[in-house]
């Protein structure tokens, strides 16, 4: 089966969240200590969502908060050039900086990120500097948990979806759970649950899901996914890395997307790429399988990549990669 | 009609929120600059209620944080002694105090109020200090709004709705809003929303809810009311002070409750008595009507009086009350 | 031998610090759980010496911020009433708090206090409102060393101090040492030590000595005198509670003040009325050893009074009591 | 003349202040936003002085707090191989981050700086952190201006300074004046002077000068000395770019050494190198003109090459530029 969205819209996707900025290592097979020159990236996993959508054709916008210097200019120039609108990107005037995420390359398995997260201009997005008007145009608005993290960007994120809610545009919340700035896990149970609840489409790793039920131990798909056809959800998807991922519908349809091979290079970049071409495929009305297909062909061409944003696939190397490993 | 509630639960009532002290001017008719003594009392808003509603024979139970000092001993020893379960309240170690309300007395229409709530306890209330084998004993979680204005009360009260949910207790929502502590009108807005939204009855003025609403003038009551029915809403109470209040029912019978003839020294305490006696009545089966005078007659007495906790009424001083000034 | 003081300026004592309220038990012999009613006064360490050497008959001022609220009109108002100079007192405009000390008074030995020092008004005077032409036309400065507990009071005595030194205006250090709002005691002890090493007269107990230099167990005098006397100091006054206070003079005069008797009600506000007694007898000529003398009667006679600001003897009163203990 | 320290000391130099992190475009005549890979150096201006001390052959030590991340073991490794002692730099415990320094470098004359200074590990050195015994093995205890932009690495610097003093430890304020951090010019200007006036000699610009006397246009060199003078300083520099450097001794001689011709790519640096040149000349018995000549011809080298740190030179470098320009 197929979702289908409200046609009689400007946007395709609007994201709501961080843009940030990544320094990626360079020099290969080493820990960030021996790590002595970074390349700058756009970074910041909706940023990344809106830069591989817009790639894929979609029209996206979007909305956050961007330091008012050179690393803000820069993030707002490289969105820009992708195609994504940034009318809705707004500066910092208290002086926050960036986030920044220096990465090391060591191995396929391990690549540590060191993290510059402390008062960044992000997370002080206000629901002031959310604007109806410009939701309103869209299909649907893409969540990212990081923003719930902390006042008065959870403020932002809260208005943004009740305007969504109000204006028949679709919620997809991507949990994109970073441990860092939350208090407690609990926490972030209470506000990833209270967003959940909004959502009609939900996208997160086993591992993530478990942190919104403040559970300790794995849990099970099938309880985490009657819980939320409670609520709005019509699809819920669980992604299990080198198993792939499962969409579960609200119809009870389950679907099983595989993952596909690749030479890893590094990890991260992974789930932003798995979205974007999930949501292009989805927003292009193919079915849920292709969907799944897309999203898992999109990870692994990023993790072969050094960049996260800069790597994002076209449409034609993901199908040619869905070609190349099918069983036929 | 009457609302009905879950008989099968140890408690009626269980209250979240702040137990504070207030500090009455002694002297009256004159400003705060001239009032030399105070008297002391507990005091803050769902705590008034707890007390009121114990004093007229419902079980009441209270989860909130108070300091680790004498103010704090009072309070808890004060609610006990008035028949409040205090075994949820908690001690905060880390050297906060109570909040403070200083009055005065100047005339029955203006009592200025100077309010002592920076880093008070009870907004540090945490998420993992509320007990769901304590709420699942009750009737009703009583929320006062103001517990909302900062974190982690804030998430302490989200954990709080949504376990009463989970276990069948009825959501009662007292905006009591007071501009101290919040950020903004909006931020206001957005988080009496999610609460109200998940409430089944909401209590509040006119006032209160054009702030939930974020409007600058004042809304209209029936839209108000429709909006809080498309959710879990089946009562909704608006106060309009002198001319009274109105309940609306989600079956769309609507209520009149007048406001009650009395000698005022001084406004304060008004709503917590209103609110405690409306509780008392509901939970006694009454119909909406009845709970209307209830609530009336009550915060008439009250305001007559030198206290908001210490000065809540009896059943039968209000049931005498609402017969000297019936029509008949 | 007599200390002098620069003839040729306008006031006696321009005092720097805090103006709060206390809030006294009315109730004696009883914890504060059991106190049901408080009076107010002014109090805080510098405002009360400013009271009390104005009711001797010194000119004074004072330079500090207080609330712009009812507490802070009192505080201006009493203040003024009583002599004080109030035109370099402040306003804050941030909506911060009057510090407030509510005590008990349970018994001679015991009476605990109940501090509200929480983002207190007092502790954010600005340097910018630290006025060289005022202080310029100052005999004498005298710090509080709470005023020393955060910034950015902290800098503005740093100013004051600096502008004394510069317009040859003695600095009298009053270490009036209290706990709260203090990050640790090695904090404490740099900055006394900053401040006691620039003042020309320096007054405390022997306790706050030892809280001044780091010590965990008692200090000794005479050690304490000699590192003063590196610097700037030419009197250093330690005081022992019953067995009296000691005078180090630079030349290496010791004088002994004895403890008067008294009829204790309450212990606090006694270095206080010390303080003005004895500044009072130095600033008009008196010899060391009857400042001691003025300094001993003053405390004997406001703790056994209710408050601490409004006891402040005169000066025929000290007269008296030092008459009738008198041995002759 | 030249100046005489105590040689019956272990080490020469110990620094106390930031060592953080500088990110240097690699693409030069661009501005920031254009550039896209930087290199990573050690940073921070004690930390660059300590690095350049100890490549000239001074014995040098270090006193600060480093993250606990892969940039903190950075670091302290690569200060360790330059030879710096690394024993008292302490690792930060609660998650902060090293300081950051994006550099552009666009043109000799402009190169914008990309600060990352908002709760950065260094200054949450905590005065329990300075150590008495390792102080007291220095000839020079160097101290860098920025470590007291905040508590509680203000208070540590307080500490040091005032262990140096007991501990015949000569002081040597470098001023080294970043607006970013501080609260205003005046917080400044008192805390800057509170060092000064215990420090045996003071190095900084003419610019520095005048934010230390709180001036809004330029300051008199004179009186600035005449001032310094008053309290313990025995010389003290005033650099003027490109016009050079003045030494004033407290004798009243007056030395002038002028700026060195150099090839600049980038500014940034010039100040550290100076300052560790010479130091060195002095430490090593030259006369104050030497050693202004050897501050000046580092200085030129420094400025020339891509890194503040990396890049410092050794003697026989600076005594080749030295002779090179020579007039003779």
């Amino acid at each position: 089966m197929a979702i289908t969205f409200n046609t009689d819209k400007k946007y395709d996707i609007i994201a709501i969240g961080r843009a940030c900025i990544d320094l990626n290592a360079n020099e290969y097979h080493r820990p960030m200590e021996k790590t002595m020159t970074f390349t700058k990236y756009v970074g910041g996993s909706p940023a990344n969502i809106a830069i591989g959508s817009a790639k894929l054709g979609l029209k996206t916008g979007f909305i956050g908060k961007i330091p008012e210097d050179q690393h803000g200019n820069f993030i707002k120039q490289y969105m820009s050039e992708k195609g994504v609108d940034t009318s809705n990107m707004v500066f910092d005037t208290e002086g926050r900086k960036a986030g920044l995420a220096f990465t090391e390359i060591l191995s396929p398995e391990e690549c540590s990120i060191l993290m510059y997260r402390d008062n960044v201009a992000d997370l002080y997005l206000d629901p002031t500097e959310v604007d109806e008007s410009y939701i309103k145009q869209s299909k649907v608005l893409l969540v990212s948990g990081t923003a719930l993290a902390k006042s008065p960007s959870r403020e932002a994120v809260f208005k943004a979806v009740s305007l969504a809610r109000k204006n028949d545009v679709k919620v997809i919340f991507e949990l994109d759970y970073r441990p860092y700035t939350w208090k407690s896990q609990e926490e972030v149970s209470i506000y990833y649950s209270a967003i959940a609840e909004q959502a009609d489409i939900v996208i997160a790793t086993r591992d993530e899901y478990d942190v919104m039920e403040n559970r300790q131990t794995e849990g099970d798909n099938q309880e985490t996914v009657n819980n939320l056809f409670q609520y709005e959800a019509e699809l819920v998807v669980i992604k299990h890395g080198v198993d792939g991922s499962y969409a579960y519908e609200k119809t009870g349809s389950i679907h099983h997307g595989k993952a596909y091979k690749t030479q890893v290079l590094k990890t991260f970049g992974a789930g932003d790429s798995y979205a974007s071409a999930f949501l292009y495929a989805l927003m292009n009305g193919k079915d849920i399988e292709t969907a799944l297909k897309f999203g898992g062909a999109s990870a692994a061409i990023v993790v072969s990549k050094h960049s996260s944003s800069e790597a994002m696939p076209t449409v034609s190397e993901i199908e040619q990669l869905i070609k190349d490993q099918s069983v036929d």
